[in-house]
């Protein structure tokens, strides 16, 4: 029979990362991605943990980001040993650059609330990371922002998840979820209808249309972010260099990886001309001799946004065991193994710290409104 | 505002043959596709328009096949002229193949009910395709059937829509189709709303959805196909060869593709090494030097079998303006034009041909269970 | 035992295209390329056939031109008898843009000298191809200028070959042409030698070597072409745009290719960052809803330059029995077909048009010097 | 001026682990790839580091395929430090499988010679790994066989040898080589000239012609091998299957390499149908459900072969400076590291352990045949 104790609609890292802390607790689990796993978002992602670098203000959302950050040196090994997959953590750390003598001062501000991160003189740079222009006036230097390779994360959660039990069904898309028992959903496929206990609703910026069906107000829109790999034999990096809003991340296999633009509202899923143009023109100063590197692949890649920035992580508003995990934006990646175990836990009624519960709640408009 | 008169679901050549159709006529159509024109069963396909070899019995679907097949040669001028895109078509015929003397003797039989076909004996066919095996028994030459590039002819259909005014919007699922008012249905896509006057579901296997949703019995179910593609310059085909629901089609690229394997119920559209396999016990022995041929690439699409292998084009049983046309099997390609006519026929309220709208309607089951 | 009539170095469009004619005339041939047929230059070309838009003087070498641009219609039909394969044939006609009144005022010029081809004032253009910037002032119409698709021209050819006894050898480098007879060469190969009684030396820029090694100043050198291709359902195309050594060619298949920089002695065939944002500031300005295409490959080829900017056509200095087909720069798919039947004439000992002869010969430098 | 002190013919695994290890002693190094890096033997292999599975006397070349896999464990670390590239080295071990109890008996006696291995019983082994056939008499458990990923280890070497200043020369083919003056070779390739004071031949099978130009008599042979990759929900393995000269190794990336078929004296690098078909046949009796499998890729790569199934690693018998470093057969991934240390110690004349010297020189054969 087609019944499970949780169904996850979305393949990508954040439904295979729930469905692995759900799985390993006990769970009959079962994941419904509509194309292949982590062929959305999360194989679009270059990777970076930028928890220090993406988020500036020091609130519950950087202590969520700094907490699921931490949880890759754990999960490295032990996604390695349940899924032979090597999540290709690299950990050299990140240089946040400063182009205007302006973004310096705001910049080697900021490293006052900052323990673990340090401000690098441009002389300091270019020794380090002498492909850098030296045009630039210094750099943030945030040695716990690493990287990880997106779809060996995705993939090892769902080889890890599936060793614990858990059912992973590709080419199946979720068309409905529907209410119908206290305590009995019904997701309609166009392969076969099944029954959850609970519901995750994880896939991305399409949760959007179960948002509208399930009554509640998102506000989820898609940032379309187009990227570009190269190669080059003259271009050593040893870290990840981050500039407005662009960032150029070394992976562990020789390729470089540039992204990404941010087209609001645009559904499309391809690269665009005018979007790899866009990132060209930010990236060749930086490093002027990315000119002659070899091309190697265009993609792109839509990150779910909400209003406020912030993703959504808990419960339905009034509907029991309906819980949603979306709205990560430019952070899915990072946030993965966190929300993973929220929504674990969650599901479990175990206890969670409360400041997480109200940032990512899904009622969190409606009480700014009523304060 | 997003009101059409003609919403069609699915993107596929079928869905674009019907837009392609009714744009020409004048009227506002909006094709919505859940992922890229032409990447679901239509891109799988071999292209081959075996009108005479697929179908064996002297009915109004073989009429209706026959009239498709030759639209053909038509819209081969129109789509290029429209689209600049040519569709490939090639017409050296096929060579159904007699593998044993029973075969043989049934294959000549047909000869008999069809004008367009003759029997080669064994000799012939050796002569004029030398590198099939001479364990074969002769072969029906078929001259009629001949093949197009799938991909091409879905991408002509579509730009030429296009040049008529159609919307065709790509990345978009359909999610629900409902009656909003009399003559209004409202289409709900992760995007946004649309609303049409009329609705085709054209979706493939994936119509299935559409179907339970709308309160009809299809009895809808995939037939995966696996395929593979070779080079070789020790063969030399001029003819498709067809044989054991097997054929080989030289395509004019100087690629050789062949196909298909048939397994029930299976919704993955990946090639599985058993499929692969199968397919290559099938053909060695045809053609034998294809073991030192190069393997170029393997896939697999999902074709729609309904339960009497016919497909469903035409109307909802009660609904007003709520249209399917889809089940077309192994022969989606082949019956794509005349598809798109009948269609277009049905929303202009055109004469019909009365043996068409029988054979395909969507309650032929209830009307042969009533008699 | 390896012995053949005649060697060919190179198994490109231009090898291929000789191969066809003498294998053809009953010549036993043997073709040696060192990775994949047309695998080169020519698969990385767009297959203008530019006779009109590239070459600007009244010559021999015009005339040659046209002559093997018009032997394609005839081609088109014949080596798609012998291999089944469509060359792709597109014969829309070109604009070749003005972008400032001086261009407007020395295009308009060109008229007089071509009957061919004629001038479109602004309107017109814009009229024929609404997609273009209004910023042009105008256009020359080239009617006869059309397109193939090269990859397709050197399979059918390499086909076509093989069909009259032509052996293809790929992944065989020739390492070394020596005379070891007064009517004998050998080629050795990383696998074999081999002994032929001509050989004609016809790879393309790697000719090079062959040239020193066989005591021939060349002079040739690579020039780096880099190209794009993109997918765009707002943008419609009927004829090629050409404008400062640039094109956009409108595909069969609804791509559209972009090409060429030229980047003087690179020997890599991968193409740059800066070289393709180079061709990117290049064509916005003049296809302006560019910007919004897919962005679908980018590749590079080495186009093989001489001094004059003319091929080498002929014989060697000194040497019997021992050919060059080489040099033709940007013109290589254009001159193939009769480069083949001048090759083969050479072969055969026919009676050649002497005006040909002088213009390829390689001692025409010596000639002119001696003047 | 293009002067060097070691030219290397070859940039795959063996001529860029050669190159590394002389860049960092400080030598001018040029490596010559007629090709890109790692793009021909290199890139085919599956990685597996078999040193006991592959090798079954307890000879020299068995200590120095021991060495060789000793040495990946600090070169993993070593070159992530100087090229940020991780060369996914995975120790898991590997099962040697016993298909009949002939096997099985001749299995379980090489434990006796070899301490690192064990004989594990069927019921251990199908407990351990539960996707293998229960048809299996047990098998060989090899702890010390682990795997990399070729082409990382290639990329790896290549940027640490740019690192410590060594020039990479991609697309430039090495069409001659010879002696101009007591210690200095020529080397010709298309583009230029070079001159070099020692020369090292690393180009795999196409070593051929050098040894042959060069006055040595080497019978080095292709022999061909075909692979595929294929991805599976259902299987698990933690180790590499080995039997029957075919391999399932585990990647670290979710895939499963198969290898390899061994077809002689075939210089095509394409994978063939037939070549593909039979490893089907020798995979699916071992791996039942790998029928169900995905299949992702195929391909094929040329391992050079000598008389002994020896490599060559030594001097030219009669030339001074001139090294040749080929004919590693199946071990080429194997035994990079090794040779390149072997390499760098006869260059730089260091003391060498002789019975490598005698057990790997070129003219071995002409020993053999005095004694």
């Amino acid at each position: 029979m087609n019944h499970y104790d949780v169904g996850i609609v979305g393949g990508g890292i954040i439904g295979q990362s729930i469905a692995y802390q759900l799985a390993k607790e006990g769970l009959a689990v079962v994941v419904f991605e509509s194309n292949r796993i982590g062929k959305g978002a999360t194989s679009a992602a270059a990777g970076m943990l930028g928890a220090n670098s993406e988020l500036e203000n020091n609130d519950a959302f950087f202590s969520f980001a700094k907490e699921s950050q931490r949880q890759y040196h754990k999960l490295c090994e032990e996604l390695l040993q349940y899924s032979q997959i090597n999540i290709q953590l690299v950990d050299n750390g990140m240089y946040k650059l400063a182009l205007t003598d302006s973004e310096a001062e705001s910049l080697q501000h900021t490293t006052k609330h900052h323990q673990a991160i340090e401000w690098h003189p441009k002389d300091i740079v270019l020794n380090n990371e002498p492909n850098v222009t030296n045009e630039i006036k210094g750099a943030l230097y945030i040695p716990e922002d690493g990287h990880v390779s997106p779809i060996h994360v995705c993939a090892a959660f769902a080889k890890s998840a599936s060793h614990f039990g858990a059912t992973i069904l590709e080419n199946t898309p979720v068309q409905r979820i529907q209410k119908v028992a206290n305590d009995e959903y019904r997701l309609s496929t166009p392969h076969a209808n099944f029954t959850c206990e609970h519901v995750v609703v994880a896939n991305g910026v399409w949760s959007n249309y179960f948002f509208n069906e399930l009554g509640v107000q998102s506000g989820l829109k898609p940032v379309k972010g187009e990227c570009f790999s190269f190669q080059s034999s003259e271009i050593h990096l040893e870290r990840t260099l981050f500039f407005d809003h662009c960032y150029i991340v070394p992976k562990g296999d020789g390729r470089f990886v540039v992204g990404a633009s941010m087209v609001e509202n645009d559904w499309s899923t391809e690269p665009t001309l005018g979007g790899i143009q866009s990132l060209f023109e930010k990236v060749i100063p930086i490093l002027p001799n990315i000119k002659s590197a070899k091309l190697l692949e265009t993609w792109a890649g839509l990150r779910p946004q909400t209003d406020d920035g912030k993703p959504y992580i808990g419960k339905h508003p009034t509907e029991e065991n309906l819980y949603f995990a979306t709205g990560h934006y430019r952070n899915g990646i990072l946030l993965a193994p966190k929300t993973g175990t929220m929504i674990r836990d969650f599901i479990l009624k175990r206890t969670q710290q409360e400041e997480y519960v109200n940032a990512f709640s899904l009622d969190r408009k409606l009480v700014k409104m009523m304060r």
